[in-house]
């Protein structure tokens, strides 16, 4: 298993990707040059680069340029979605520093974040053929779809799972999906291994999504009655949430719902003994294993292929990650 | 000069633009596909369309299917901006109905005008070469940089000529522009009238924001001391008020200086008595005038192509509704 020197292993892709966002920052107008950086210069965890530079992956090792230029497309249409996302949520802080929309206004977030759009299907332009442009597109179309339905329907508890799943295909899995199907396109990798590395990353995405909602939702729970996690103070329904509400007594449920509903304090319910006692954390984990099972068989016949080994190393690494939550949320 | 049915010829590519756009909804996820449809069926004067039929235009008079595809990238991009600048603006009503962040609220808003870039950026990417993708990407973040810099600087009124024609330039002429020069060059015609399309589109979108300016503020002279105009409330400095800025007292200016700067009721100074005595729209249309003037220059020398006609009498239609709004502003 490579897990541990994954991350060592892009490396040289990577520090190529921020000489390239860096660069970038010079196409904008030199009136909104120093906004553009501001939002580019984000020390995020680079996911989809890492996606892309692992799927595209061949034994040389060499640092294709193609592959970096497409991270720099996918990575720019992800951190425009942060900015515009920052505006619904009222968020002051990503990353430990101001979101665009503080530092600048919202106003100003909501035409940056398009400018980082724009910029990121101009730099897809510069492909030979019009098919990165036509998936990053449609791709980002769906993102904000899922964003929309996630909008539209906050503080609505009718939401079903199925619901739920359809918004984290949507707004996470998409990206994922096309990280993996590109890097393996741009990097040259043969049409079946391709087509396995699209539904690996489309797993993946939903695995990695459940992940980020149960990191909010156990975070949170740790210091309950002081600040709510950004998704239940947003009323955004998510996994872990519903399995609570399913786990709960008629009674306690309704408190719950209500509060949400109208935004108050969250009832005792939701407290770290009662996460405990209902075993959320794990239920959840056993829904994210599954995605991430489906991941790795989408592997399944195309061991000869070089990525193989690191995808399923970084299934491995989420599912560390999980484990780690799980027993802070069982036994802290 | 062709003035009065410039608008008949282009009837059929229009009518096939409509069909186009219907047709664009089902694109959509099915989830938001009622929202897409109200955005895209708002019904706008077209103009940038009107400029792809029209430098795309040949003897024959046929609907060309590309430049009705490439009208419809250009419209949509339109729409997303108008989605977006109605957040800013918070304005409620646009063309007779409830804008998309009345109708919708504004952060659902920020989304639906998103997955219109998108989709707009995905109808491009079918051309058959990049080349599309390419300028309207990168013309759409430059009309964003200007709207930008129009946001960050409300209520400044330090603003300079330089710095109205570059936002304008930016904003308004970038896309009337483009219109231009892709649909010269997807109607295929020469080289040189291209260019030339390329800066008679320009010179026109720059005349075209200052009429539009200028009806903002005459518009809204009438009703004084009742409702502001969009400009004024939004504390934008527009030729029209620096014109009048210009002339006025000291004392004068001042007042009007800091009840913009404040967004207070504007003085006495703003009235019609005054714009009439001190001749601000004609002034206003001397400038348009000028613009109007280096539109037609640009088309010297390519008169037998067909375009050159029916572009020389959209300038004199522009011409006669400024003249028109003139002896408004002066004599009503």
């Amino acid at each position: 298993m490579y897990s541990g020197n994954i991350f060592s292993l892009v490396r040289p892709s990577m520090n190529a990707l921020d000489i390239f966002m860096q660069a970038q920052v010079e196409q904008f107008e030199p009136e909104i040059r120093s906004m553009a950086k501001y939002c580019l210069e984000t020390s995020g965890k680079r996911l989809r680069p890492t996606l892309v530079f692992i799927t595209g992956w061949q034994e040389s090792g060499h640092v294709v340029g193609d592959l970096v230029r497409l991270a720099g497309v996918i990575e720019m249409v992800h951190l425009a979605t942060l900015v515009h996302d920052d505006i619904m949520d009222h968020a002051e802080i990503r990353r430990n520093r101001r979101t665009a929309s503080r530092e600048f206004g919202p106003d100003a977030a909501v035409l940056l974040g398009d400018t980082l759009f724009c910029q990121a299907l101009h730099i897809a332009s510069h492909f030979p053929t019009t098919e990165v442009c036509r998936m990053v597109s449609e791709s980002t179309r769906r993102v904000c779809a899922g964003e929309i339905m996630q909008t539209m329907r906050r503080r609505d508890m009718e939401i079903t799972l199925a619901d739920y799943q359809r918004v984290i295909d949507l707004k996470t899995a998409e990206l994922f999906r096309i990280s993996c199907l590109m890097g393996a396109m741009i990097g040259g990798q043969n049409a079946g291994f391709t087509e396995a590395a699209n539904d690996f990353g489309r797993h993946l995405g939903i695995a990695y999504q459940m992940y980020d909602d149960l990191v909010d939702f156990l975070g949170e729970e740790k210091s309950v009655g002081k600040t709510l996690g950004t998704d239940l103070a947003t009323g955004k329904l998510t996994l872990p949430l519903m399995c609570l509400l399913e786990k709960l007594s008629g009674q306690e449920r309704n408190e719950l719902l209500s509060a949400m509903r109208e935004g108050r304090d969250l009832p005792l319910a939701v407290s770290v003994e009662r996460m405990k006692v209902l075993g959320i954390a794990s239920e959840v984990a056993r829904s994210i294993d599954d995605e991430l099972a489906k991941a790795r068989s989408a592997l399944t016949g195309h061991e000869s292929c070089a990525p193989v080994e690191l995808m399923r190393g970084l299934t491995d690494l989420l599912q560390t990650q999980v484990q780690d939550l799980n027993v802070k949320g069982t036994d802290d």
